[in-house]
C-alpha cells in the first residue's frame, strides 16, 4: 500500500485508470483494506480516513471501465447487461501502486481497475453521491424576497462566472434577473442557448408578448393575467421561462410573481383538507385554439415520492372542465379558491416593473408568473420570451463546476 | 321544448350559443327537463334519450362562456376562480328555443346559456368525455407484426387523410413507416413539424445517425446497438423518435425494434418479482459527454395510477452506477438481466432493412429501438433522426378530426 504522501504524487500518475465518464475525482482518502464476504460476490473496502464501505461484484463488474465493457472514446457500455457473466464474482482484489483498486474476476480471470476517487464518491451503500449540482432551495414571499435576485448581464453571453452565478440564484430562488442586455430582438433565446437548446413550441421557438390581433392567448392581450404556470397544456410543463424586455412604456404592465412552493406550502399548514384536494384532483387543462388542441389533467401541486412539493400547475385561462367523481367536485372548487385565494394575497406576491433590457429567467413549475393590467394606449409593452428545460440548467451548472474541479486538479 | 324534429333545424339556427372552445358538438339528445336540486346548487338535465344528468353549479358557472367569464376571441377564461361567487346558485333553469339550456343565477341575477351537444359531451356525473383522440392500443411481438405498418409517404407534406391513417397506426403500435419519400437531407424535420414542433436537443434539431469521427454517442459508430429507447437521461424521454434513411448500402445494420409494452406484460406475467423491481429500482442513467451533463433517475417500467404500463426507459449504453439500498442491489441486476433477456428474445423481436426514403416514426418511450452492427467499410449507411412529443401526435389528431366534424357539421 502507498502511504498518503505516495498518494499524492500517484495522484498526477498517468497510470490512475480512467474513470467511466469524463469527470475529475478528488481523492479523498486512500483505500487502505481490502477483503472479500459471500464467496467473493462483496468487497469490502476500508480508507483511511475511517470510512469502511462495501460493493457487490456485479455492481462493480457492471461500472467497471476496461475495454470490454466501456467504449472508452464515448464512455458508454458495450453492450446490456446480459453481455456480463450472470453472477461474476472477485477472485481477489488489492490495491496497486497508483492507489487503484484491482480486482482479478472469476471464472474468466479478467482483470478491472477502479479509480478511488471515483469509488469513494459512488460508495451506494454509505449514500456516496457523486459530484452533482447541488443548490439548496429558498423558499419566499413578498418580505423575504421583494425583487428578484439580480445580475449585471452585460457580458452574460462570454462570462462563465456571471452565468453560474445567475443560474445558482435561478436554481435557489425559482427566479433570477440580468439587467442592462441590449434590447434585441431574439437576444432572449442566444441567452437561453447558454444552458442549452430553447423548446419549441406552437407559439415559437422565441415568442412576443404583446397586445396582438386576434390573440391566441389571453398573454397577447393587455388583459391583467393572474399569476400561472405556461402550458400546463403539455404533459411537461417548461422547465424554466425566461422574459427579456424589449420595450416598456405607458401605465400598468408591472410584473406580479409568487413562489408556488412558498403558497403550497402555506395551504398545506393552513388547511390540510384543500391541500390534499390540491393534490389529488386531476385538473384538465387545455388549449382552446383553432389549430392546436392540446389538453393535459393532473393535480395543482405535485408531489414527490417523499411527500415534498415538487411542481406547481395552476392557469385559470386554460382550465377545462372538471372531469372527476361527481361529489368531489365542490371541495375541488373550494380548494382551487383557496390557492388563488393565497396568490391574491400581497403577502406572496413580488411585484415590479420591468426596464428595456431586463431578462427574468423563472422556474415555469414552481414561480407563478402574472402581470397588471397595462393601457395599450399608453405606451409600448413588448416582452420576447422562449423556454429552456430545467435539465439543461443542471447540466450546464455540473459542467460549469466540472471545469472548476479540473482547473483545481491541474493546478501545480 | 322544441320536438326532435324542430331540434334538428335548431343546430343549424345562428342563435345556439357559442361553446367555451373552438370544437364543434353533435347533439345526440334533446333536453327534455330540467330541475334543481340542493337550494340550486344541483342541476338535474333529463334528455330525449334517456340519459339523466346532474351538474353543480359551480361547475356550471365556471364552465359558462358568457362575457362575464371567457374571452370569446382566445375561449379563456377571464380570471381565476376568485372572480366567481363563492356559492353560486341557480335561480331558475330552462330550454330556450334553440335547445339550449339558460340559466338564471343567484344572488346576481345574470344569466348564462349552454349549447346541449357541448353539455351532454361533458357529463362528468355519467363519465361522459368530450371529443377527442381515442386511439385503442395494439401491443405486438415479432409473430403479430413482423413489420411496421406503412404507408406510401410520397404525399404526406400534403396529404392529411394519409397524415391522419399514418399517425393512427403509430398511435396504436408505437411504430409506422412511410415509404417512397425523396432522400433529402432535413426533410425529417418537415414531416415532424406536420405534427408539431420539433423538440431540438443536445445533439441538434436534426441528427445525423452515421459513422462519426470522434463521436459522443455509441449511436454514432457501427457497434451494434441493443434496443433502447433514446434521452433516458431527460425526465421527460422524448415522446417520439423519426429516423428517416437518407442512404443504405454494404452489410449490417438491419433494424430491430422491440414494443416495450409487451416485454413488461411479458415479465409481469413470467417473474411478478422481477416485475416489480423492474418498476421500483430507479436506474440511474447519465450521458457522458464533455459538454453535458444530463442525469436522471427512474425506473425501467413507469406504472400509470391504475398499475397499467405508462412508459419504458432502458438505455444499456447510458446506465450510470446504481445508487439504491445496499440490499436491493442483487435483486435489481437480476431484474435487469430478465428484462434484457427478454429484449434479445426473437420472438419479440421485429427485424427489418431500412431502404433509401423509408422513415420510420416510432413511440420513444414505448418501442426500444436498436440495430446490428454493421461493416463502415462495406458501404455508407445514413440516417436522419428527430424528435417530436407525444402530444404533438395527440393534438394533431384532435384537430384531424374535428375538422372531420366541422365539414359534417357544414354538410346541408
Amino acid at each position: 500500500m502507498p502511504t498518503p504522501a505516495q498518494m499524492t504524487i500517484d495522484q498526477q500518475a498517468p497510470d490512475l485508470p480512467p474513470t467511466p465518464d469524463f469527470d475529475s475525482y478528488a481523492i479523498p482518502a486512500d483505500i487502505v483494506e481490502v477483503g472479500r464476504e459471500a464467496d467473493g460476490r462483496i468487497l469490502r473496502v476500508a480508507w483511511s480516513d475511517g470510512r469502511a464501505s462495501r460493493f457487490h461484484a456485479v455492481w462493480l463488474r457492471d461500472n467497471a471501465s476496461d475495454p470490454q465493457n466501456l467504449n472508452l472514446e464515448t464512455r458508454e457500455q458495450n453492450s446490456d447487461v446480459t453481455a456480463l457473466p450472470a453472477d461474476p464474482a472477485i477472485a481477489d482484489a488489492r490495491v496497486d501502486g497508483a492507489g487503484a483498486l484491482v480486482i482479478r474476476w472469476r471464472p474468466c480471470g479478467t482483470v478491472s481497475r477502479f479509480h478511488p476517487g471515483w469509488l469513494y464518491a459512488h460508495d451506494y451503500g454509505n449514500g456516496g453521491r457523486p459530484n452533482d449540482a447541488e443548490i439548496a432551495l429558498v423558499v419566499w414571499d413578498a418580505a423575504s424576497l421583494p425583487e428578484p435576485p439580480s445580475f449585471d448581464g452585460a457580458a452574460i453571453l462570454e462570462d462563465d462566472a456571471l452565468l453560474e452565478a445567475w443560474l445558482q440564484a435561478l436554481a435557489a430562488h425559482g427566479i433570477a434577473r440580468l439587467r442592462g442586455l441590449p434590447s434585441e430582438p431574439g437576444l432572449v433565446a442566444r441567452v437561453g442557448e447558454r444552458l442549452g437548446p430553447v423548446r419549441a413550441t406552437n407559439f415559437g421557438r422565441v415568442f412576443d408578448v404583446r397586445v396582438k390581433p386576434d390573440p391566441d392567448s389571453n398573454a397577447y392581450t393587455a388583459m391583467a393575467l393572474t399569476p400561472h404556470t405556461d402550458l400546463p397544456t403539455r404533459e411537461y410543463q417548461p422547465g424554466l421561462q425566461m422574459l427579456h424586455c424589449l420595450q416598456i412604456s405607458g401605465s400598468g404592465g408591472r410584473a406580479v410573481m409568487v413562489d408556488g412552493y412558498r403558497i403550497a406550502a402555506h395551504i398545506r399548514q393552513e388547511d390540510p383538507a384543500a391541500f390534499s384536494a390540491l393534490t389529488e384532483t386531476p385538473w384538465n387543462c387545455s388549449n382552446r385554439a383553432r389549430d392546436t388542441d392540446y389538453r393535459w389533467r393532473a393535480p395543482v401541486i405535485a408531489l414527490d415520492d417523499s411527500g415534498g412539493i415538487r411542481e406547481v400547475r395552476a392557469t385559470p385561462f386554460l382550465r377545462a372542465p372538471l372531469e372527476i367523481d361527481f361529489d368531489r367536485v365542490p371541495e375541488a372548487y373550494r380548494a382551487l379558491r383557496v390557492f388563488f385565494t393565497a396568490v391574491a394575497d400581497p403577502a406572496f406576491r413580488m411585484r415590479f416593473d420591468y426596464r428595456p433590457g431586463d431578462l427574468v429567467a423563472m422556474d415555469n413549475r414552481r414561480v407563478l408568473h402574472g402581470r397588471e393590467a397595462y393601457d395599450p394606449a399608453s405606451g409600448e409593452r413588448w416582452l420576447q420570451g422562449c423556454y429552456v428545460e430545467r435539465e439543461e440548467l443542471l447540466s450546464r451548472l455540473r459542467i460549469l463546476a466540472r471545469r472548476r474541479r479540473a482547473a483545481a486538479a491541474a493546478r501545480p
